[in-house]
């Protein structure tokens, strides 16, 4: 029998935590192995988020072999490690499912198993979460334990520090697991990254501490009024002194750490430790993101959340064309080698963002602030106030973080500060926490910002020089994940506020913001076919809008359906609503987007398809629209109507 | 010539911040004292933030003294502690129009003065302003200072450790005071509150230093490899061992302090030293809120905002009927009372949401989490979670910081968290950055919220009933500032998404949002003086809305106006259109709220009258949206529209 074949009966055994419970050391080590081999055989085919599954296979062992999960609860901190927590909660058959429409969750849900206490996907949340968990047991009187894994990148996160500190203070029974690999999705920064490695390089810490501990009880010569008082001062000290976390102790938590955490013997003897312990508890555990995948481990950030890949050479599968965050990291790049004023900020995402090529180009105008996103909008502010030219590049569903900075410090203080907003709009797999749909509604209702939605790559660029070099004021330009197709109506230069016809048509006037766009231009074709004329517009601005051509184009056809990658409640839909009332333009209307519900995940085609937003499906419903009142008899009776 | 006649003389001396350079420390003593006089007499007026700039008069003095200001950058966290930078940069004549229309801010402002490097208002912003300005400075080639003066309630906000964690890696040249007083507007709290307060007890810690130094360079007996080896490490670990904030030296910074902030000489020989230090250096100064003011001193929470009061007897001057903030904690408490499950949360404001009454009877189901807005939120959805019925009261501008939270951690997991949302709608005297205007806007794109606007104090108390005991899911109530009206037509109780009727009626249907239907009613008589009849509705629910009962009213007046405490662009009234737009009601449209703008401070009626928002404007809008079809004639033009 093979050592493979071996092991892969260990982990068909395991049908739930409590499967762990009997097995030795070395079991548990030969399952790690396996679950590896499940990891990567299985992610190379879906897609996901690898290389910091690999890293916590030891960690999620020993945390279910330790904990009576689900009656202890555990939360996992942005969730997309859980994989392994899925694969030993009755998830495996499942795994292939994953992050597919129907399928398993790439995040941790408690929809899907009683054993996900609590839902992520956006960093630094769980330290609250599980204080809440941890506080609302103790009023209710139960005494199960709640124990929070986050990463060190997420404690960069500002919330997870204004957690720690309300929680050190606390008197409730609480561990925070710290996984420390040293990154976030990118290396990690910042002052308390540069700590952690310190403490990181002090592995003999408890014997340091030991020995000098007998020293002064044993070796010091005992003479002398001073030497006592300095050895008392000393001893006294001894805590402050030998600790390696100041840090973390300052704050009110026991510190227990580093731990190597591949090393399960020792995992599991310091969370048995940990688990008797009273009060607020940290354990530091370092691990290697990527760790058993030779590639992952070379290239974590590219291994972090990826496309299905080949397992023997690492190399992605399928190559799309340039994505929008291509795009927009060489446009960026162009502008600022004219230009010396130009910033680029991230938070923690230099390669999901398009920004590498910036980063090492401009490294001194290259600001990554950690997962910080608050951080980075008032930093970029302070920026604009200095004279330089900030480009904020951030997914959109990130920069919800940041709504009050956004609002607080940019746009009320109308300085000239450059939103690079990715992934806006349904963003696919990463499903319920990450669409990318809200940002339309609360950017538009901040005073003095301008909004752009570009409907190709050659638009995100022009729209990227006019933000940058001709705009002054707070300024959002929002693209979708992934690669776009040209449109050839789109050459006209970027004027304030100007939007442009992309076909003209007489009876149905489709306004389609951005990337929606060529959607509307294969749903006009359609409707061609069934004698309907559409004149399609590309607002390119959001905000403000052109109420000149709107107004044109609207009182022409008496018919106006919106389409947008985002909410319909308060849209850009409810814009041209309140331009319609505010105008007294007489128009029916009809607003496309995603409804007010939790959006699932799944590929975007699919999701798209799911609330009736690809091409054939928006035929239907703007024939249906048309038909309320008759295609041709109510184009005159809409003429005469008013609002 | 009196004491007090001549130390006149030195601030009427004094009109900018040059003035100060002269001056020997006696005399900035004296003008301190003056300071103080004219802050007491003023704020005693005028209303406004006492205590806390009580508190930095002699911080403010040595800044001016040291740095050389407007070309040296200072940031003001929050910025309500700004009145004797104000008084000392050429304003303290208009001292007096302080927090009034037309008059200074309360906060800083750069259309203001030159002095004011930043605006701020919000807690937690100026380390990441500061950075920012300071490494643009780096960048475009200039060699001013940059500081920013936080205190330590605002540290207790992430967004400040997101920055010191930037900060502190940076090698920019950067000064953080640190403004001790160990309160926020309560008492602080938290870990880093109680680590800064074992700081403040050390204040020998230089003295005691050099004496330990000493101690080891000569007294110490040089025998024995080991005690020579155990010397060897000590002394490397000196600074460790020594500098009282391994905090924030852990972080990067160069730490000095405590320093006593009344002590001139010693906040001027500090601050010219920090001045010579490269890299980011943190200065901790120790404050008493309110110095100088006995009944402040006592008091400092209640003289942190305080309305004009009586000098010599620290009396306010008015006593409003019970405020909405009082009405909820009234009931917040008698709710409690009967169940045991209800918890409360605040983000270091128990006075301001009137949550005191139930911090002193329930202090174990109380929770003050610190400035920390988004640890509140994502830790009641723990609390939630964990089986606890969980109310957070917050001031609308703050709960911007957790939009995020909210959405992220509450709505997509349809938690039951109550959200006390106070202050909705205009603020009033604290202006721009405190506007309670967007959170219709926001909230009611959240999936699976449900939001009401109380009419009046009882219908508040209605609405908390049923939102903690009845609903299930997340939830907000939104109450403005200030007392309000006891309103005859709402005495049904509250069920799911329905409205009412206020006032039957039938040429326009007003829906008018919260406490503004007493507005609405006002109205309403007018208009019927004026021979138009109005149906009044209110609403209840934002979200969801009463279909049926606005698509009976709309359908039978065809002309709505829409009155919100709050931005029109994706406020309520959009809410509206979009459902006139879904259900193709005829109908023509009127919404009144705030336009798209920065809203200044001012008294609340003020700038409702501003806005056209006070009853007889309303009225002649009205009037004025009627008759653009002719009022009766218009009426049956207008059944026949649609939408």
């Amino acid at each position: 029998m093979s050592r493979n074949h071996h092991t892969i009966d260990i982990l068909s055994r395991i049908s739930g935590p409590e499967d762990l419970k009997g097995l030795s050391i070395r079991e548990l080590d030969a399952l790690g192995g396996e679950i590896r081999e499940c990891l990567i055989s299985t992610v190379s085919n879906t897609g996901g988020h690898i290389a910091s599954n690999l890293g916590v296979v030891e960690l999620t062992l020993a945390l279910h072999r330790v904990f009576d999960t689900p009656r202890d609860r555990i939360i996992w901190d942005v969730g997309h490690q859980t994989y392994v927590h899925k694969i030993l909660t009755g998830r495996k058959e499942r795994l292939n499912t994953l992050r597919q429409m129907g399928g398993l969750s790439g995040f941790p849900k408690s929809e899907e198993s009683e054993f996900d206490a609590f839902n992520t996907g956006h960093s630094s949340t769980s330290i609250s979460a599980a204080l809440g968990m941890a506080r609302a047991r103790d009023l209710v009187g139960e005494d199960y334990y709640v124990a929070a894994v986050i990463g060190d990148g997420a404690l960069t996160g500002g919330m997870a520090f204004e957690a720690l500190n309300d929680a050190g203070n606390a008197r409730t029974n609480l561990l925070i697991i710290l996984n420390d690999n040293g990154m976030s999705i990118a290396r990690n920064v910042g002052g308390l990254s540069r700590y952690l490695s310190r403490l990181r390089t002090r592995p003999l810490y408890y014997k340091t501490r030991e020995s000098i501990q007998s020293l002064i009880d044993r070796k010091l010569p005992k003479s002398g009024k001073h030497v006592r008082r300095f050895l008392h001062r000393i001893k006294a000290a001894m805590k402050s002194i030998l600790v390696p976390s100041m840090f973390f102790e300052d704050l009110g938590f026991r510190y227990f750490g580093p731990i190597d955490g591949h090393n399960l013997r020792e995992l599991i003897t310091v969370l048995e430790h940990a688990r008797t312990m009273k009060g607020p508890v940290l354990v530091h555990v370092c691990t290697l993101k990527g760790k058993g995948y030779k590639y992952a481990e070379e290239k974590p950030n590219v291994f972090h959340g990826i496309a299905p890949f080949e397992v023997e050479t690492g190399e992605l599968r399928t190559n799309g064309g340039e994505s929008y965050s291509e795009v927009f990291g060489r446009k960026i790049c162009e502008l600022a080698q004219n230009n010396p004023d130009i910033a680029a900020i991230t938070a923690a995402m230099p390669d999901g963002t398009g920004l590498n090529q910036f980063m090492e180009s401009f490294p001194k105008r290259f600001f990554d602030v950690g997962i910080a996103e608050q951080h980075a909008v008032t930093f970029a502010a302070g920026l604009a106030k200095g004279g330089v030219r900030p480009v904020v590049a951030v997914y959109s569903t990130f920069l919800q973080r940041a709504y009050d900075q956004m609002l607080h410090d940019v746009a009320l203080q109308n300085l000239h500060v450059v939103f690079a907003i990715d992934r806006a709009g349904v963003v696919g797999e990463d499903g319920e926490t990450h669409q990318g749909i809200y940002d339309i509604a609360y950017i538009k209702t901040m005073p003095n910002f301008t909004f752009m939605a570009p409907a190709s790559p050659r638009e995100l660029e022009m729209m990227l020089e006019y933000a940058v070099l001709e705009h002054r004021g707070p300024i959002a330009v929002r693209y979708p994940r992934g690669a776009g197709s040209e449109i050839d109506a789109l050459r006209q230069p970027i004027e304030y506020g100007k939007g442009l016809i992309a076909r003209p048509g007489t009876d149905v006037t489709i306004i389609a913001v951005g990337s929606f766009l060529g959607r509307a231009l294969k749903t006009a074709a359609l409707l061609e076919a069934e004698g309907v004329s559409c004149e399609v517009i590309n607002p390119r601005f959001i905000k403000p809008m052109d109420v000149k051509l709107l107004k044109q184009s609207i009182g022409k056809t008496g018919r106006v359906v919106v389409m947008e990658d985002g909410i319909v409640s308060g849209g850009f839909g409810s814009s041209v609503l309140e331009l319609i009332s505010q105008e007294s333009i007489p128009a029916r209307t009809l607003l496309l987007g995603l409804p007010d519900e939790v959006i699932p995940h799944g590929s975007r085609e699919l999701i798209y398809r799911k609330y009736g937003l690809d091409p054939h499906s928006i035929k239907n419903r703007i024939l249906g629209f048309i038909g309320v009142s008759g295609k041709k008899g109510g184009r005159s009776w809409a003429r005469n109507a008013s609002i």
